[in-house]
């Protein structure tokens, strides 16, 4: 009788280089996985409570990966992946999680190297928030050249879809240009707004609020990124302020006309866009409810009950906090149910 | 024994031109406040549900008014007030609701007429969301000019204080200048965000969804608004076009410090707004929760009964909806409390 194969053996061995919210949550979902993680991080016990092992030393968690992933903050990115793969074995796969994808490919010259971005995770940070779940369903960017081997890029899906994530490959250019029309340039137009409204004595209802939630987000984090997504950031600047030029003309001459096809062209990309990321139709249902502790709970509560699911929600108070107007979106195909639900909730 | 007072006698009789949201929710205040409303909208039937009494044309609702308020559209907001001047009486104080204050105050030159803006009430539009309590607690602005003789604005001011308002005397120009800050520059903004995001196969994580919520609002009534404010809006996106320029040359320069100390400040500018806003301090607590159906409802129901209000809510779902990032806004005072009571719901 054979020897039954040790599983252990087949187990991937990965190796975490910098273990914070992303490549902790990296960790803990391989070991869910079955792969045996070494981390390592040069903040002393951060990788305790997520990796099965902590190295002494860079070079010593990535001997002998089978893939090894950078996570370390942007502007140490390509500093830190020569270092691994200076460590690291001619079999391993290294990837990073960087925001921005050209400079770190232009830079590491490796055919071990494929860049990589998850699309998760960008609002908190440390290893404190660390979850294995983080990356079930996320879209997981990969920036494979053509000097790329098949058979590493096939390692690393297969790795990366076992952690839950959806792999999809595109060109690094086209990706930090996609970063900086809707992450990057968000965040600094949420910026300019508060320094516009900085000198006002009152400001701001819902919209302002929406519009500026993420502005100051994380400043040692977005400089960075700003940065080393630069070019394209620059580009994206560039189009916004064409863009208000031409809306700034039609105003200054009165096109009632084409200032109402323009709101009416965005409603509709705004809604199209909403399908393409969640999949689904969704629909918003406004409605106003007395802003006593616990009236946002039976309202969700009396979704839940019926199965719905709360796909967004923007909470408005009034002025003095007595109710408040709440906009939710729920699948189309809920909403005629959700609607009657929530104006019961409101009108008891 | 002498009769007793008719009360009806001492109540103000309001004429609410226009019955839509704001219309509407002021004839409701207003007979909650015992005054006797009577209304007159083109569209028949509109005030039927919110009125005393319906006018059988805009001269017969302001006859005999002691207060006549305008709430037409913006671009009908000078000839519909004009129309209500000419059918009101020597006494009667005439006021609109317009975003805009500049161009009314401007054209109406009579000195029974003071503008006025409630800040409520944007986001949604028609009769059937009326409601009393609309304006409880709302800075309600108000542009008298130096004809404006202090009897009418007297009245005014009592009037729009028992109807739960706060009036606030504003420069109308100054008003134009803040509503063009932290309002319409808002809007356009999102609708420049989803243009420049259409292009892109896959968009948006949080940031882009919180800065593009209002994108495409209400076609009829922006393009209104746009035109109407278009100078003050001019100089906002012209204010933020030089602002951009000055990202822009940070970027370029790689001027990592001063990005990082641009980012920090627009986090102490967003806090300090906050604060104005809300009149204390709140604090941000970020939680990872699954996404059953109720799991919010549970998170609320438990702060609620504590007796912690919600002051704002962002949920992020993941990717593929298991879990969800939700951010919740508290008291700063609460902000211990609600942080472990939110911890347990997530971790159980």
């Amino acid at each position: 009788m054979a020897e039954p194969a040790d599983p252990a053996a087949d187990a991937p061995r990965v190796a975490v280089v910098g273990v914070g919210l992303i490549g902790g949550s990296i960790a803990l979902a391989a070991r869910r996985a079955g792969a045996r993680v070494v981390g390592w991080d040069p903040r002393a016990g951060a990788a305790d409570r997520v990796c099965d092992e902590l190295a002494g030393s860079l070079a010593q968690a990535v001997a002998g990966a089978d893939i090894a992933i950078v996570a370390a903050p942007v502007e140490a990115l390509i500093a830190t992946t020569s270092e691994v793969l200076a460590g690291a074995g001619e079999e391993t796969v290294v990837t990073d999680v960087g925001s921005v994808k050209q400079a770190v490919v232009h830079a590491i010259r490796d055919a071990r190297f494929i860049g990589g971005h998850p699309m998760a995770g960008a609002e908190t940070v440390g290893v404190e928030h660390a979850r294995p779940g983080l990356f079930e369903g996320a879209t997981w960017y990969l920036t494979p050249t053509p000097a790329t081997e098949g058979v590493r890029l096939e390692r690393l899906t297969r790795f990366l879809t076992s952690i839950g994530a959806r792999p999809q490959a595109i060109d690094p250019a086209a990706h930090d240009r996609l970063m900086a029309a809707v992450s990057h340039l968000p965040h600094v137009l949420a910026n300019i707004l508060v320094e516009g409204a900085v000198d006002h004595p009152l400001s701001g209802g819902p919209s302002f609020r929406d519009a500026t939630r993420v502005a100051g987000a994380n400043p040692d984090l977005w400089r960075s990124i700003y940065v080393a997504n630069g070019d394209a950031l620059i580009e994206e600047i560039d189009r916004a302020v064409e863009r208000l030029g031409v809306v700034r003309h039609l105003i200054e001459c009165g096109a009632v006309d084409a200032l109402r096809d323009w709101q009416h062209a965005a409603a509709g990309q705004r809604a199209r866009l909403d399908r393409a990321l969640t999949g689904e139709t969704t629909e918003e249902i406004r409605v106003v409810v007395p802003n006593r502790p616990g009236v946002i709970a039976e309202l969700a509560l009396r979704l839940g009950e019926q199965g719905i699911n709360i796909h967004d929600m923007s909470l408005a108070p009034s002025a003095d906090r007595s109710e408040g107007e709440v906009a939710i979106w729920v699948a189309a195909e809920n909403a005629p149910r959700a609607r009657s639900l929530i104006e019961e909730v409101a009108a008891g």
